[in-house]
């Protein structure tokens, strides 16, 4: 069983049985923008108002996400990268809320908000020969928004934690594994996916109810996901 | 004695004795752009790097300020406005952590980002005759952000605090009299800057350390300001 | 124009125009009992819903509310005590979130979790003549769970609250006008209500956007709801 | 019925039927030492453990309490300065987890770390003719330590706050009494502590049980609580 | 030397020299009712109280624990399962909070409840043939408190963490022991126990105060024991 | 390139290219006394206001810190342990706020205080053949002060961090390579040193900025800073 959702753009989602998958689709290097967040952003509304039981996000082509748009931001700096920022760590928060398993078959780089896009899913399987797990913050002299240092502070060991963004140390799919980064390592960008599908595949046999597994993922990250809330959710005007 | 440090655009630094004079000049509605929030922070920078012992902010024209200036937003709203609000979290910070006190002189209506900016000084002298306090938000469907909202609550009593912004409801001088939102009550324009200025020199003259003034505030509004500080320092690029 | 929704058992919701009432029914002390925060949180959901634009909740007969129903919780207290007072203060965050103003016509007595209820409105009018605005906690040697105790904090001035909740002051709408924990006093219950239907009527009018109203009441009490749904939302079992 | 408990040194316990009175004895300005702390926390854990329902603290001569003993942490200010204030928000806790009422009959200065006292009680009482409360802070260029301060501003309006710290006023009793920081106003000492007995006589009448009493007023300031706990209770060596 | 205290019901406290033992008793589940909470709670005072240096505890049978008394909540779920889950929080706040080392010598299941109990001890010993670390939530569709989840989380590295909730992974000895989850792995219960009485009687030897090592770990999870705290001590009625 | 910029007394700072060296000189155990600390913090300003960018502490003899200097607490253990503590946590403060990397060159024992100096760098270098990593807390009767405990926790596996603490587990370099404690092992001091220089002369050829090599930092880490903060600025005097 197969259903295709949405496929234009620069992402799409398709159904397997009661898997999703997400697809940053095209040889780009799939930089946020508020066009592509706005368009996960949908797809992930759509998984959580669906009747899917699980959720696979992968990339075509060499990267999984290099980060942010910088041709967006350019014309503007300083007010599109906070703005573009808020985006990014709404879409975080989407993906810590939504109420399915979320598994990020990584083929290819994931750096900056590619990683933080990475390390918001709740597992991670990696192609062992290519592609590194990479915050280039201290090498663009990027001061990560305390809300998206949380995100990273919750998933990795300390010492992890300050290698990445302190040192900028580029971790390949081999030390990924060895340091709890990655729930596993595969052969090629196929064998990534038919992982991370195998592992949901076995995951939603089981019998947990949505609603419960939202829950638990709430109470593991109080902090983390009350802090996301309020940096990404200061004022603004509402209208109809 | 009497000096002038700088006159020029939308607000002017004077000095008489020991006490420096932040006006916003001109018949405009002083309302807060890129411009206006950066001449003032200069301004208060120039103030706390000075022998001064006290600023009195006050306006020319019918505006205290009116706040945002919606017209520099127009173009790019949805990037503009969390900009400006996080300048405007910025310039009241500045305030908080002034080495010395300080006083608004209200000459006029201090409505929305105006009011915040009113509210950041430590005292208020206000005309009996003209001028509303009025947080517009619930008006303009505007949601505060959390830090903003912090900032009135520190400095208003609960009931009052809900009027100002579930209700919208216009303060004059007398209503903001009667609830302690202001200090004292003037005649007019000359006699509400003369009031702050007499204030002002008789605290002058006492034997407070300026370290220890800036101290004591930090002291009385830690969330407060923590979280002025949270939300209006996330990530950015910095370069040289 | 009026529409009855609901009205089997403890409390109705009726329409008048774009105003819902919300009416503690019968000659009782409208305790809180499951079957009575069920209702009244159905009511409200069914307002948060709808295209109305305020809630104006009142009651009939001597008691806006005596607080909890220690009739249903006699045979368990240990177990039913606090399993009603989460019941209650989920009651109370649903008033905080709702997405219009809110105001109470308080027509008797409101004691215990019935000041609680009571509080939680954004408003207050209340009978001249009859009626007491009272917390039970120290007589009855109740303590006050900390989220309930953080809502009186966040709606009372410093002395009343300390006045209200470790002396046992029976307020009377007199007393409760003077230190603003009402917005006004009327005659008897008929000018009550209508002062409330008033209020709202002037209120709706206005050009407000019902989820900015929602965000700004957000914005102003965010410590108070985060530990409110701290308190209310542990752990338990989520079936079909 | 009179029990005396202790009465050498500077301060002394007293029984008059179910509530004891703490009093700072002698025409001294009853200055926090380590001496009087301990002394005072002494009383007051054998207040804790007694049967009586309510303590009334006051005092003998012109002060309440002028502050911290400046004679002694001037050998060496640097670690006695920090040390003293200490053990003053020990004794500050002492009085917020205490089992029953406390009832401050103010006859004299409470200035400084007297404020701060007089402020931990539940409930004040002051002489019309004679006193000030006033928080020296910003007269000697003290920096109070933020527990100290949440102290006051859990008991205070803001517009008192600010007042009381950034400004240095000397609320007599009648201005005391006009803004909420004392709850009566009495023509001499001994209509002073008259009073506060009255009040505390009324109401150990009542049925409260001293646990319920001591868990609700817990309930009522729980940041603050916290606040000065972390602050007092930092490193040390404990031995036998 | 040996005394036996208590052996009477679901648990015994023995003491071995300076070392007691709290044994869960009898070939059943050891699942979590008011009873068997508040026998554990006596023997954790009796323990608090006594001039013993350490504390194992063991399980006889299948089972160290396998959760929540089902059978205990069945008759009234909604009231009864938030309140032993508070009670279990207590629980584990009393071994957080006790004045001596705590070692869990694990000999079969910790499932659920059973393993908040666990990870409530200083040390870990386990067998490496039998039972399993597991946290039942996802299986049964129960959202953990967040005091519950905080506990977990304090305790395992932020990889096991996620494991252990989201995909509830069954950790066996040797499992256990690669990740961090326990210090050792024994043959069998009997090694098991003997490597926990052996690791506590060397460190009963050395020369620390039981007052300073309950401030010491007091000082290491302060904000994970202000969370079970709150979420534990929630209102009610204190009678007499 | 070399310069000198201050040798006498207990510790000096040399320069190397972009590099400083910050030694703990002579063959003294390194405890932290007021001068000690002063001289340390005197060195780290000046660190902070070169153009330098990395620093690398080390140490002479068998000692990289031994901990407090307890002959200067002994006259007066009271006051004076509280008051090195603070001296202790702002040297921690400045280290966590310093704008380059920070790299501890540990060639010998870091114990109780000296580890707490010496987990606040950023990267740790040690010796396989001599000296511990460890908290003599436990062993010493000592509670740390909850911010130490913290710096503690950011830094360390949750078993690594409760064996040190709770066990006094003496780690030796080749024990803290294998848990993260350290990133590099060495032979000797020499060896170690070295190590440390190579890796920051790598680092500085890197393109970052200072400002934002410590706005990342402080990003990373806001509870532990905002707790040292608050624990280490508690009120004192401020004179001309």
């Amino acid at each position: 069983m197969l259903g295709l959702f949405f496929s234009a753009g620069m992402c799409s989602l398709e159904r397997f049985g009661s898997i999703l998958v997400l697809r940053l689709t095209g040889e780009t290097e799939h930089r946020f923008s508020p066009a592509l967040c706005s368009q996960l952003r949908q797809h992930i509304a759509t998984a959580a108002a669906s009747d899917a039981r699980a959720l696979v996000t992968t990339n075509d082509g060499k990267y999984f996400s290099n980060g942010l748009d910088l041709e967006w931001t350019k014309p503007e700096p300083q007010t599109r990268v906070p703005y573009i920022l808020r985006e990014l760590e709404r879409l975080v928060l989407d993906l810590l809320k939504l109420n399915m398993p979320t598994y990020a078959a990584i083929c290819g780089h994931a750096a900056a908000g590619g990683l933080l896009f990475a390390m918001a899913h709740d597992h991670r399987i990696m192609r062992k020969d290519r592609g590194f797990l990479y915050s280039a913050a201290v090498d663009i002299n990027f001061v990560l928004p305390p809300g998206s240092s949380a995100l990273l502070r919750a998933k990795m060991a300390p010492k992890v934690f300050k290698d990445m963004i302190l040192q900028g140390v580029k971790y390949t799919g081999i030390m990924a594994n060895e340091v709890g980064l990655v729930d596993s390592l595969q052969e090629d960008s196929a064998a990534t996916l038919k992982e991370a599908l195998d592992q949901a595949s076995k995951f939603v046999e089981r019998p947990w109810e949505k609603a419960a597994y939202a829950g638990l993922r709430l109470s593991m990250y109080p902090e983390l996901i009350e802090r996301l809330e309020r940096e990404s959710s200061s004022g603004g005007f509402i209208t109809v």
